[in-house]
């Protein structure tokens, strides 16, 4: 299951970027499970990792690696996660490069490994050691969705994204794929993201970027709030549209550059959203006129983690009732539930702590029908919000992960 | 679906205490719906009640009568949680209580109101004043088995425990119901517990004991994480044992008597982990060598909140990544992963941050085949622990819970 058509879009080249893919056998045979980017020389590259403290080994080897060198080359495979797995797991992510790097004429720390898939396995990395030459020879012969396609781990669809923009007179590109389906979570979700422009960008203020973008968009979905142990974004500016290098968000270029890069960004988290595992809603939570940034995050994420609000949500019953009491429960402070307000799709249904006077259950269940739902929370308590992004609960969710590994 | 044969315990008489059950008609038809506990004169009362800043009108109203005057009567109806009714929701508790005072010869303020159903419809109060008399009739004439029956909501049976102990040729009795399956979290749960004992405890004393108690039974329980506006837990001692009044913990009695409160009360937190909505499976998680008990709360709540844990509970697939998983992102200041040790029924899964050398996938599948699994967690860090008991997720769970009120 999955909401929305998700068909996968047209994306064009990026300059100085070359995509690769090769079948290395490691999960399931006749299966594309290995991808490479291969990036320019002068490019900047900016990466944001998970905070599991039970990172993965090539998390650990990808932040070494990218501190240490120019990235000039990605590596990733699916079927295996390479987490938990000790230090078999480091010699394992490090071989991944050195292997990369030999037949690509690089040095290790200019390859990135990154892995996802089933935790606690020990890596086949002999099968990933011998596909390298196909992988490098893929190089430049490879489209976007082979590429979103070859990450795939429970989720149903390749999920990508592309933007072009014109500035006086040249036109920049961006694109991107993305990967996840369940344990996802912010900070960050069980996710890969790669996402790679033409714009020239100074790394310091990519890096940047990076982050803050991801904290409005990678970092603002939910579907069963789990984080994975190999989260991982990073984001290419190849610098090969020859502007004028970005080093700050003051020029005109700039600002269209970060709208540009929040919009793709929001689109390749939402699509993770809306193939999460089993989802049947696409759900947005905003919260408003909250006392800090922070109230108005931890409001939305006790709602979209509820299992009772998601099994609601799953069967389109406008459970106000279940609503409310998690924003009762979430620890706000002296909150004075006379003044909290509740709309779901636009129907008010909840005022002064009670159900709405304008509200009946026919509005509920006209509210609660479509696939995209979103549900507001005012707590008129102040004037800082944030918003998130979500799944229901359905029965396919416990399937997959009941029946998953097995 | 529910863990274990949950066969109702044989229960003896409080003395000083007379139970009572009626049907009002509420939700359903045909049910006895309506319960009541009359309290002898002279007896102590003590409550805990909900933290969810929307509690309920009939926790509203019982916290302020058990402050203004001895509690004679509690009243508790089934069917509707009479929360998120505003204004009129605090008509209706006081309007509960004024009726049963009126037909037993009390003051309002003597009767504790108590509800639990649906949240956000408006109480049927009519049904309930109409239904005092017969309920009032029915004191004396009524078995614990019909109390419990009397409370249930999502349960899938009532829940009932009794323990007897002798000090100095004396016997004590404690007796208790509670009721829950379902919104199911600590500080509390949705449930309601109702305990007596004939001892004779002072009531500042007796006050503390169930807040202490509380925090190892009912407030370390979670099915789905979810709070409820309703929850209440009530403790009675009516002194008729005629023992010396027991005022602080240091005689010999009192401490037979915590130890039997703590066993009872625990065994009446199990028995709704036990019926939790659709639950195969009964789980206790303990995380030991803590740096604090708020740490080690904090990673158990955490791993039993997890769907990703609770859904390879379901599967009796022992995908131990998924708990180390969990302890990393459970936001442990400096965790040292090597030094975390994961067990299930006392099969090592993890050591050193990884799988253990001794593991095999068969000692796996075989630790997570019982009903009953214990989770342990060692975290290497200092010398505290605490422990949750919780469920596993199941399609039943998301039936119950996609199609309660429709």
């Amino acid at each position: 299951m999955a909401v929305g058509n998700g068909t996968f879009p047209s994306i064009g080249q990026i300059d100085g970027l070359r995509l690769g893919v090769a079948e290395a056998g490691i999960k399931y045979q006749s299966r594309k499970d290995l991808v490479a980017f291969e990036i320019c020389e002068g490019a900047s590259v900016a990466g944001v990792f998970t905070l599991n403290a039970f990172c993965a080994a090539p998390v650990t080897v990808s932040k070494r690696h990218l501190a240490l060198a120019q990235s000039r080359m990605l590596i990733i495979n699916t079927g295996n996660a390479n987490a938990g797995t000790g230090k078999q797991g480091m010699i394992d992510a490090e071989l991944m490069c050195s292997a990369m790097a030999d037949v690509s004429g690089l040095k290790a720390e200019q390859v990135l490994p990154f892995s996802t898939g089933v935790i606690g396995e020990k890596l086949a990395i002999e099968k990933i050691v011998n596909a390298t030459p196909k992988l490098v020879e893929s190089l430049g012969h490879t489209s976007w969705e082979d590429v979103a396609s070859g990450i795939m781990t429970t989720d149903t669809r390749p999920k990508g994204a592309f933007r072009q923009f014109s500035f006086e007179g040249n036109t920049y590109s961006l694109a991107g794929v993305s990967k996840g389906a369940g344990m996802i979570k912010p900070n960050m979700a069980t996710m890969l993201g790669f996402i790679a422009t033409d714009v020239c960008v100074e790394p310091g203020f990519l890096q940047g970027l990076l982050r803050d973008i991801t904290n409005k968009s990678f970092n603002r979905i939910t579907i069963d709030s789990d984080t994975s142990t190999n989260d991982s974004c990073i984001l290419i500016a190849t610098g090969k549209a020859n502007n004028k290098q970005i080093a700050d968000g003051e020029s005109d270029l700039a600002k269209l550059f970060v709208a540009e890069l929040t919009s793709i960004m929001q689109e390749l988290a939402h699509a993770i959203v809306r193939d999460g595992e089993g989802a049947t809603k696409f759900v947005e939570i905003e919260v408003s006129s909250a006392a800090s940034v922070e109230e108005a995050t931890k409001v939305a994420f006790e709602i979209g983690h509820s299992p009772l609000v998601k099994t609601a949500l799953f069967a389109a019953d406008p459970n106000w009732g279940r609503i409310l009491a998690v924003v009762g429960r979430a620890g706000i402070d002296q909150l004075d539930v006379e003044r909290v307000q509740i709309f779901i799709n636009d129907v008010q249904i909840v005022e002064n702590g009670g159900r709405a006077s304008s509200y009946t259950e026919a509005l509920g269940q006209q509210a609660m029908a479509p696939e995209e739902i979103k549900i507001e929370i005012v707590l008129g308590r102040g004037e800082y919000r944030d918003r998130i992004w979500t799944t229901d609960l359905s029965h396919e969710y416990v399937t997959i992960n009941a029946e998953y590994r097995t």
